[in-house]
């Protein structure tokens, strides 16, 4: 069995790296098309050896697969015509994630979430997902009573732009000339600021929300607390997280070591006699979320602070979207 | 009255800012010793209009006030002499802080605390006091139970070579050249890492101790609970802070800011409509603490989310230090 396969969103850092994850994964791929906006048509990109020119939209027709990357506005446009014309959306926006006819899936976690679906899977927030990878396993052994988490979220979160913007911002300080922003709305270079999504009444940050919300549903459990700080460091492309999680059962060190090296998804880093632990160099391009220097908090019971940092662009966005797609089709 | 000042270390990042802070807030200096390393003698420095000669230290007679700012072991080795030639040591470096006879003293703070010197007073932590700062004045009236504190700690903690080196290596970078570190282990352009300082058996790193012993004798207090994570990020002067922070008494959010806007040393930002926050590019020589975007938390009672910014080669070292000399002169 092979699939037609779309990608809306092509040219963007998400879109980019499900082509070269498809082509990794030997996803079942009887043909690609590549999707993106007007400015971008005739461009090629290189998939299985072959050259794929970038197309705009013009209907779904016979795909089985269209996994959408291209951010709220697009997946709100594309989605019912997608179903409609009977192909699956993956769908990496937060656009549908907390529609109750649409499962919003972390494969490693609630697998059994996508046999309810109509036509449309929503994959969560990069922070999420690499925030409850390690938790999970924990979760169902010992509950999670309370998290504070705490992100060094990278550029990559804000796209292919905001990646470049970091870059072509520091080179402009460190050579004294300006430089004019058009993505963040702070210094990116050498500074940090509260992650750039909009904000509550609550003082909190969409993204912060978006923690709280995606975890409830992913886990199924609204008695779950999330007491999230989202901020955005110079970073290009792995988001690192500091997570202060009381359990609710008796729990040790070595237990929350024994159960994590053998969780899926993930990789224990933790040399204390070098001092290397998980940091966005070694977790970029990395499909595994990089777990360790988890510490004992001697003051509250059964608490533990755990440090962990993912590749926001592959298990944060376009590896969880293929792994999605890989567990429909084994189910199928 | 006017005093006989030396400073140890006056070549370093720490030692630059003191020069200038003598200056700029008119402390009584009848005359200006800068001492560093035989590397640097004869490099000049102007204060108050004059030029000073550096010089390597000889002996501290006649001295008032001896800035101690070149590290744990020029303090080691000097302190002794310096309090018995007469003068009073003022301490940036971890070496003394926790001895019974040092006091360890913010002044907004333990002021009161320096009337049991004798001849050397310590100055604490640069992340310690920026945590305990904005936090005091609400530990005086809420008592605070237990805080979890994670960072976004400056190149400036690691002194002027620190600062070089993370502009230098992000130079090299974006150049695509090769770059050999000598202040960090880890890569530090574009990336993150666990404080750099040594490691203790319990997985926390020793600044991460110091934030939990300092609190204590600071604060008199060995009951409260502190779970720090410190981390170091590519920004290169100020330090930020969240901060999860539990009172044992009922408080308000409203009453946090009615009180943070009256306590010395801390400017509150808290631009909701524009997205202004703390950030390390607006606390950056600034003697002011930033504090903002303070949130209650809604998963545990009488507990709020703190965000904080200041700058380390101030507040967090050199303007500390210079107020306990300020508080030391109107106590004499």
């Amino acid at each position: 069995m092979k699939y037609k396969v779309g990608i809306v969103g092509a040219t963007g850092a998400v879109g980019q790296e499900l082509i070269k994850l498809l082509e990794k994964r030997k996803f079942p791929v009887k043909n690609l098309h590549l999707f993106a906006s007007q400015k971008s048509v005739g461009k090629k990109t290189i998939f299985s050896g072959q050259s794929i020119e970038i197309e705009t939209i013009k209907d779904f027709k016979g795909f089985d697969f269209i996994f959408l990357c291209a951010g709220r506005s697009v997946s709100q446009k594309y989605a019912e015509k997608i179903t409609q014309e009977g192909a699956l959306a993956i769908d990496s926006s937060s656009f549908f994630r907390y529609h109750p006819d649409v499962p919003l899936v972390i494969p490693e976690i609630n697998p059994e979430a996508i046999k309810n679906h109509k036509g449309l899977i929503s994959s969560p927030n990069c922070t999420t997902t690499i925030m409850l990878l390690p938790l999970f396993p924990l979760h169902k052994l010992f509950k999670i009573r309370r998290i504070v988490s705490t992100s060094y979220q990278a550029a990559s979160g804000a796209g292919a732009l905001g990646m470049t913007e970091l870059l072509q911002e520091t080179h402009s300080v460190l050579n004294g000339q300006p430089y004019e922003r058009s993505v963040f709305q702070h210094p990116y270079a050498f500074n940090l600021f509260t992650h750039n999504s909009p904000l509550d009444s609550s003082g909190y940050v969409e993204e912060e929300l978006k923690m709280i919300h995606e975890t409830r549903k992913i886990l199924n459990d609204d008695s779950i607390k999330i007491s999230p700080t989202c901020v955005r460091v110079p970073v290009l492309r792995a988001h690192s997280l500091s997570m202060n999680v009381s359990f609710e059962k008796d729990v040790s060190l070595q237990e929350i070591y024994r159960i994590l090296e053998q969780a899926p998804g993930i990789k224990i880093l933790n040399d204390y006699n070098q001092h290397v632990f998980p940091m966005p160099v070694l977790a970029s391009e990395k499909e595994e979320v990089l777990c360790g220097r988890i510490r004992e908090d001697f003051t509250e019971k059964n608490t533990f602070n755990f440090w962990v940092a993912g590749d926001q662009l592959l298990k944060g966005a376009a590896l969880n979207a293929i792994q999605i797609a890989e567990l429909v089709t084994k189910r199928s």
